[in-house]
């Protein structure tokens, strides 16, 4: 089912960000409706570098695809600032479509998004018509009516005032993004401008920032869709953090047993049986000949 | 350093699996002196499938490229059957060690290798003068001698007997095997072995299937290398259930925070200080033009 | 359109074979019906490796995907054995649909295709029912109604007799295949099974081996599908052979100019404007804010 | 042997443009000294896609490391602007001396390159200082004294004047730059620029716009380095479109016979024999088993 059929269906998405193959398969398997395959994540995760448009449109993709054949609920791909330009979004819409993913979603930063690393600073976004002009294009060349493009306004990380924020987000919207980020380090910068916006139904919300408000609260202000875009990857490590650790002193793995999975427990996680049932199969066929 | 200086300098090398960048890149910081390419680990976290040879040399030279670029530890590439037969194997050496990789190691398995997956049946190896024919080539097509090569013998997990274990091993040593490991389910089948023979100094053990044998221990027994293979993906495994699980249902990343690495932890894991560093050189190199 | 409606449509195809996106764009432009992805084009062009089960699985996706974004007419993969036994077979054809890939073409050679290379000796095949066992697989995990498996047998290029050659057609045909290849290095031996088998009309012939055979003639023998696999890289590479040579010894591009395409013939060839346009709709889009 | 090598040998080198593993290894049979991996020729020949910053570092590497495989001379990659900014830029050295590089090329366009793709109207330039930052990190970040860093400047293709080309280009070879391209679209423009700048010995010539020039002419004028970026693909393309159009027609391949390869010139390209001659080492081996 698509992201889009989704909502339709149910209101609102719970999603849950992935980085690679088995850490989007470990969210479906946790009753997220959808998979965000996070920048962040893959940058970290399969370079070890930070999130700042190092990784490629490629990297994204490739990993894009690995996730499209192991899960079957739909992925939200994190497509930064589309990777350039007007073009590059163009060309990005396509590729991220056509590798099987649900939607994507794409911000107003300028490539590469180099001020998100300062705190202090302000960062500086492309202007409103360029943003309008990607998310023009990219809609039009969208080949299934299915196909979500998702917008996200930097305007509060950028410490742009309250009414550039609602004039982004209106003009991204009337231009055609089907849903929203109004993305923010703050859950009192949201609200101030979700109080002064009467914002469509359309709003996507990514709390990393505000860990203590609930999913209930979340859904009560009308989010179509909840995005808890990096706890996975921050689990993992933190875990490999501690194994590694404790096996390093020891080297004893029974030390560590009650802290990982059991390889039978990951056999049945990734359908290990079907391998070993065709492989049987083929035996029996060997043994009619 | 290379694996070869490794093991020159120390004895012996503690090893630590891993299956993208980052979890090389932890596997480094907690002490470990090379990691373990685990094609396991490949199967699973790339492509939530089996390790059944499925996944092919260039996904696992994806990582491979992937964390050379990430550690400055030496790492040993798990290469299975070398994709193949003697040609495949020769392409094999050829791919790893120029993307950087400082030890392969491969096994005597049919390729593709179903058998490893059934627990009763007898697995079938390829023949004997086939695994030296391939490790010889293997050694002939190294262009730095500091490249090793570790062959493995899988005759205990195939259920061959003790003895034809022995030829093998020593065939493969004869051949020009750097390092060798007899793979083995159980300690004890291992040691009726190493009582039999009297092994060269020069072996290998993945004590997967014995946890309880501690580091002291294969190291008294005189392995040069000690691989914890797998226990680095079952941590993280183990760790996304859990917390995406609890994520899943409150919505609420505060009940998780304590599980999860922060951002700013993260953030030093993979250098976010060097590129914004450079961003601020930049900075600097405009406001003087 | 995919190869299944073609051939309903048209009653048989006439395939150029392709080994990156600008040829198969040319397959395309020069009125051909679909492209023929071929693993001895890929081979050469990607690796400059003979086409021995040396490039993997995933070095053909990837030419895949790069063909499917750049042509519209179908794509037919020639996936050499299926990379392995039924397992493999099965992750073929899984991977190969996923890209947008009309139609598989998979032999009965084993894994690796070693003694195509001998020109005296037998090649040896995989089993009747080992190859039925994977046309069955390969069927079954099809997802769409529309794909199609085209089964290959060399059982005339491993000197098997005519009578197995039919015994396997058939069974293959049978087992589910769709279409059918009977390879052939002579015409001559490909009639003698024809004469002697009364074949379905299912038939699909690659005539690199005899190349005097002309398209009616062969449209006459009633072949769905007609399939010329390796010109086009051919072609390039006596042109390049020619041109490099030329250039290297006087330095002067004007002397290869007839031999070469013009630069704005190139940008028609890829869309050029396309790309153009869409930065000028964006300058409009800046002058106007 | 190294870039730098050569020309310490050698004086200059004649480098020859390529696109995939066998356009590189014709380059290097037909007697170029070096390889140019061109950007324009992986994209149109990779992707079919206009050059237009839209392939991807990933993309680019992905072919550079298929070509450090199948040559013996060294490879300049063309790596446009360095995919972005001067984060971008070392990241990018970093990958592609990783992957055996032998030396890169980065211009000072904006990224993405948007106005090359405009004849009449002014190409944007990042700042003179951001060029400079770009090439003293990329000297920076080299592992090896051998790697070579090739500035160039599109000042005379962005239609600034004179004196602004040539403080560019003293900017950048006294930033660290070992060698420098003076980009043009005519011969004349860049004689009036070598005319009033005392040059340092250390510049590489594009000859493609004008193609009359030959390399007498351009050696005499002192360039260390001429590159003859495209003409490889463009004859590809020539020869593809002329073979395909005729067999279409015809269906005969004993038609094009004489504009095509023959099967053992390809194997013999290829190494088609070592293949088949570590086939035979191992039937041997098996024979005496």
């Amino acid at each position: 089912m698509s992201v889009r059929e989704l909502i339709q269906k149910q209101g609102s998405l719970v999603v849950g960000g992935a980085y690679n193959a088995i850490s989007a398969s470990m969210v479906e398997r946790a009753g997220f409706d959808a998979v965000w395959l996070s920048s962040f994540g893959v940058s970290i995760a399969e370079r070890a570098l930070p999130d700042a448009n190092l990784i490629t449109l490629s990297e994204m993709l490739h990993v894009a695809r690995n996730m499209v054949a192991a899960v079957n609920i739909p992925i939200v791909a994190d497509c930064e600032n589309g990777y350039g330009d007007i073009n590059n979004t163009i060309h990005t819409v396509r590729e991220f479509e056509r590798a099987g993913i649900s939607a994507v979603c794409i911000d107003d930063n300028q490539y590469p998004k180099r001020c998100s690393l300062y705190d202090h600073a302000d960062r500086e976004l492309i202007s409103l018509p360029d943003m309008v002009a990607k998310i023009k294009a990219g809609k039009d060349v969208q080949r299934s009516s299915e196909f979500v493009f998702i917008a996200r306004t930097e305007a509060l990380i950028a410490h742009c005032d309250v009414s550039e924020c609602i004039d982004r987000s209106s003009a991204y919207l009337e231009a055609g993004a089907d849903l929203l980020v109004i993305h923010s380090r703050s859950w009192r910068h949201l609200q101030q401008v979700l109080e002064r916006w009467n914002a469509p139904d359309k709003l996507v919300v990514i709390p990393t920032m505000f860990p203590e408000i609930d999913l209930d609260q979340l859904r009560r202000e009308g989010f179509k869709m909840i995005i808890y875009a990096n706890q996975a990857i921050r689990a993992s490590l933190k875990a490999m953090e501690e194994v590694l650790t404790k096996l390093r002193v020891t080297g004893r793995s029974a030390d560590v047993e009650s802290d990982i999975l059991t390889l039978s427990q990951i056999n049945e996680l990734v359908g290990f049986e079907d391998v070993r049932q065709n492989g049987h199969a083929r035996e029996a066929a060997l043994i009619k000949s």
